[in-house]
């Protein structure tokens, strides 16, 4: 089993003894025969050793009609838009129509603190599902994110999972898929040309001229509002019915909604009143909306724009793009629960503050119902198959470096209802479990209403060993010798790291089960280990997955310890005990909130905040956006916020450089440490490779 | 009938007497009956008057599955990759499987120099489209582009026709439709953050160190080139059986490719081979390739990128952006004949000079490859339908302003088989004839190798009084009572700019039909006057159409008079009469060419090039890229550079600022004035109207 980093080294992978154990299983009658019906789960390609390239493995493959899938799966015709016919997107309205149907196990795949090579967790979250639908023969939906495409073209590896643990077909996957982030790419920069521009406007015309054009005659000669403006009506408070009674300025934050008149006249409104709906006045100094590119183009971190001779007079600024998954608008797709939730979400976007500190949001802008147009195909996940032929769902991919981490709600929730009460929906967390987990229960399970039943978390013999002091483990560069012969005091020393992580995951009431994603360099006797110390630690199973190599069959015993993990998780809940709670209150202060995951989650001794962090935490109060849930963004390489402090850190203060909040999405997240949203290309990047088979049409090279 | 700009200045329409002969068609026996097969031309929606807004007609039409439309027009399920219902995209393989059957009638829409209101070119592109396929009852395909999503949510004026006479779903054709330009923006900026990077890469890596990273070893230890590499070393002559006998720098553009070996190992070239081929030096003041975005965002025109600090010190530099159509990959994938084509077009695309005044290409950078996987799917047109069920190829839409403003090849070439020898394939021409007409016919015919057999030129009334000095026609002002009213004399005095039109489709040996697209203020001796000035000027025939209010059943005396020109047009060419050419053979000087149009078909008195123009031409030519056609770059609102000089402008000098190449696309673009490639958003952009309707899922307040 190899993580995509030591594919990228080179290392090769034998078969051993450890797999005879699954491997028995193959010998009995498989649940799904080579007669199953179209869509069922099956083996789409044979095994082979060594294993070969992923995308040797995924274009060798049978892959089935999508539209089998779904109808295997339970989807209804009318629920599923093609696309080609490896790819659907699938209507939400799935999850309406088994609304009384009661919900399947809930499955979040997590990792300890990894090395920079990665250590298996989207092949595991494949490998098991592969294991639950194609071998233990159960109801199963894996749900995963949709990778960024910058990458793909820049360091090698692939997300689709790797070896006989794959999506397919992984070229979509990897490359425009059914067109989500292409969407939030356009969305976002809409919006960015939409805040310059009302800038320029403003600063070239009068209150009167201003609020004049914005509210023109229509074909009959009346002027009217559009109905995006009644929110910025409603936010200001402007209404006849209130006039000569309220400040005009007050109460912006409070969030009540007036009940205003679509047909009430601009005319009516006095001219104070018009120029504080028409005239933003945004402080370019607060404007936190970047644009955004799905290509890592590290000259875009920091650009100056507006230089042309039209612009430069009122308004060159500096600024930057992002990767697009760093868009909040796919944070917001991650956490929307529907389309109108989606169409809230983003007209609450707050792009910067005026010069009188008040939060400016995408509807002030008017963009809300535009930006809903464009996002809305957006909001159907795409339904794809695993190699052996069970259903995925992929669905948004929000950055961990600065959001979330999570696939999708509506995913998972459709996902749920699919597989029904004895199938699994298996989904995964970014980062090491510090991170992606905490953050999958405290906003993603706050958000949904969902509540996991069991946390697969993935360790490795690897990065165990570098918790113990290993020598440092460097992408591109070999991997020393520690890390390919059998070291236990190393491992003895480093097994730490894992078990803060099944105790935080006890934190939340969720049973642990841990997979050891073996390499053909782990010893028996250091996985024993590793398998003794998860236990010791509180797992309720800890067992070795071998699927990277043989694909679900080398998965069957982590499927089978999820799979009891579940029942025993369902079984104390209905007895009244244990089951699913949340960190901390949203009702608490951010500060006590931001507190509470980093002694509790991170270990740290307490937080130190720059003045810039305590002035946006104070703006964020004053605001009212302090009943947000908190969305740390940190290293994934530590518990801590330094990348080099390996196995469990402690006695330190983690440093909050700078908070910022996600309006839309729904969370403040505070920066420990400079995090790079904008990654860069090597020397040789991977598109060196890339090309057409002009003879067959296949793409090669990718992976 | 309303343009675009008609609509919306709220001018209403009526029915007219005029309409009556084409109304009595009605009556007689349709071949396209209600029984007809599913995907037969038949009418979606039922007509009202006064016509209602054109997102009210298309919502209530009974769109056809897009399979049936498939299925009727002769394609194989396996041709067909469903998105959604609505839309489907068409494999290139149709065209080989019907190779032996003849090509159908070519006919290309084109107009007069236009008003800024537009003249319904579209509207009558797919007007035209519903009377041969729905009334007439002949094989039809249309051709149109796909348009920019920027102008959707700046100001309105969607793409897809209007009124009876639209393309649907118009929602997705006016927004991402396919995909397709998303692929572009991806592709077009992955190039861009490729030459930005490789120059900082080559700032601070010796030749030694930067050839070493270029050509790792790979997991079997040994260092190859990747397959695109040996492209630059056949550029650069570097092979083993050339050494000591060639200067590596010698004949970069002389197009030779040397038959290298893959397996030639790098460690063979000598140092100064090595540095030859690792380092390009780009000249960062010769970079012509800009970034893209499908958003106005005029704030990006200019813009300083690589201000961050690890950037700054080595190449921080002034660029701009594009709007993503502007792309010269747009370009490309219009022009390409196939996939194989497409690759040598992307990988041959320049985006700069070195130091030494050499071109360098997308696959000196390794990326003609990529490109082309990112591109892959978009080479497939898409297929949908007119609101009365005929088939529409929508493909690609390279911007009017800078390049050349026609649909694809691939999709004309499809169309034309699958319609026959008895079927019609109209295709539109962007901007007025002088652009449009000439760049279909010398640029894109002559890359297709397709033959036309009829020109529709589309006047109006409005526009021809224009020409003859009417008062000035300004978007989002109320339009002169001189429109409005008969005015003979302004007419008479405008007819000219027509009437050159006509003459210059002569001199391609085309025969012309006027199409005077009707509006509701027109007079019957307003109509009468400007046929009988068509036929003077030598058109074939000059009908009035009035589909905008009346779809395929207003258009059929246009659709008959089409018919009968491509008939005597065949006829003529059987008897080795008459016959089509092009206006200037490649082999000339590019000021040779250059002049040929300026003269010939503008009426230009001779040619006055700036220096810096004059530069870029002997760059060219010494280049090797003078064998290339021209796409002059001009205002479409007169034949002259000057906007305001209507009618037919004669002793006029036509000015050449600047010279760029588009070598990929293949064409030389000299520019006749400042052409914006950004356009920006008013104060009041469309996209305050777009919302989705919460309770229908329906988008409200598009167009």
């Amino acid at each position: 089993m190899l993580g995509v980093g030591a594919r990228h080294l080179g290392i090769g992978i034998a078969t051993s003894a450890g797999l005879l154990a699954s491997a028995r299983l193959l010998a009995e009658p498989s649940k799904a025969s080579s007669e199953a019906q179209p869509g069922a789960p099956r083996k789409l390609v044979g095994l082979q050793s060594p294993v070969p390239s992923d995308i040797a493995i995924a274009q060798a493959a049978a892959v089935q009609n999508v539209a089998d899938i779904a109808t295997y799966a339970g989807i209804l015709p009318s629920e599923l838009e093609m696309h080609g016919t490896k790819m659907a997107k699938v209507s939400l309205d799935v999850r309406e129509r088994l609304a009384s149907r009661p919900d399947g196990n809930y499955v979040v795949v997590t990792g300890i603190n990894p090395t920079p090579l990665g250590e298996g967790k989207s092949t595991t979250t494949v490998g098991v599902s592969q294991a639950l639908g194609a071998h233990v023969g159960v109801p199963v939906f894996t749900c995963v994110r949709q990778p960024s495409m910058g990458p793909t073209f820049g360091i090698k590896g692939g997300a689709a999972g790797g070896g006989y643990a794959q999506v397919l077909p992984m070229e979509e996957f990897n490359l425009h898929m059914t067109g989500d982030i292409h969407a939030i790419t356009a969305a976002n920069n809409l919006l960015a040309a939409a805040i310059d521009t009302r800038m320029l406007h403003e600063a070239t015309q009068s209150d009167g001229a201003l609020f004049a054009r914005l509210t023109p005659a229509g074909k009959d000669g009346v002027r009217r509002f559009a109905p995006v403006m009644l929110r910025r009506l409603s936010k200001l408070r402007i209404n006849p019915a209130l006039r000569g009674k309220e400040r005009t300025d007050a109460a912006l934050s409070d969030g009540e909604q007036l009940d205003l008149d679509a047909d009430y006249e601009p005319q009516s409104l006095t001219d104070a009143e018009a120029g504080a709906f028409a005239r933003l006045a945004i402080d370019p100094a607060t404007i936190t909306w970047n644009r955004v590119v799905d290509v890592n183009d590290r000259f875009l971190r920091k650009i100056a724009i507006g230089l042309g001779p039209a612009e430069k007079e009122h308004g060159g600024r500096s600024t930057g793009y992002d990767i697009s998954v760093a868009s909040e608008i796919m944070a917001v797709l991650a956490l929307a629960t529907g389309l109108g939730d989606m169409r809230e979400r983003l007209g609450a976007m707050v792009v910067g503050a005026s010069r009188a500190r008040q939060p400016v949001s995408a509807d002030d802008l008017g963009l809300g119902g535009a930006l809903t147009v464009l996002m809305r195909d957006a909001l159907k996940p795409t339904l794809m198959q695993t190699l052996e032929g069970t259903p995925v769902l992929v669905h948004a991919g929000p950055f961990a470096n600065i959001a979330h981490g999570n696939s999708s709600i509506v995913a998972d929730q459709i996902a749920l209802k699919l597989v029904g009460r004895d199938g699994f929906v298996v989904t995964e967390a970014g980062f090491g479990a510090d991170m992606g987990m905490e953050k999958f229960f405290d906003i993603k399970c706050r958000y949904s209403g969902l509540r996991p039943n069991c946390v697969l978390l993935v360790a490795t013999v690897r990065a165990l060993k570098m918790h113990g002091d290993g020598p440092a483990v460097v992408a591109g560069r070999p991997l020393p010798a520690a890390y390919r012969t059998e070291e236990l005091a190393l491992l003895a020393k480093g097994v730490c790291n894992m078990q803060k992580h099944i105790e935080n995951a006890a934190k939340f009431g969720v049973p642990v089960v841990v997979c050891v994603n073996r390499f053909a360099t782990d010893t028996e006797a250091e996985l024993q280990l590793v398998k003794e110390a998860a236990l010791k630690a509180g797992a309720e199973a800890a067992v070795v997955g071998a699927h990277h190599a043989h694909g679900g069959m080398g998965a069957v015993d982590v499927a089978k310890a999820v799979q009891a993990a579940c029942a025993k998780s369902r079984a104390d809940e209905a007895r009244g005990e244990g089951g699913f709670r949340f960190l901390y209150p949203l009702e608490a202060p951010l500060k006590a909130k931001i507190e509470t995951i980093a002694k509790e989650i991170y270990g740290a001794s307490g937080v130190d905040y720059s003045e810039e962090a305590e002035a946006k935490l104070a703006l964020y109060t004053e605001m009212g956006f302090d009943k947000l849930p908190i969305c740390m963004a940190k290293t994934q390489y530590s518990f801590s916020h330094d990348a080099a402090r390996k196995g469990v850190p402690t006695g330190f203060v983690l440093p909050i450089k700078d908070v910022r909040v996600s309006v839309g999405a729904g969370f403040v997240y505070p920066l420990c440490g400079d995090m790079s949203t904008m990654p860069g290309l090597p020397t040789r990047p991977a598109y060196y490779d890339v090309d057409i088979d002009q003879k067959t049409g296949k793409i090669v090279g990718l992976f």
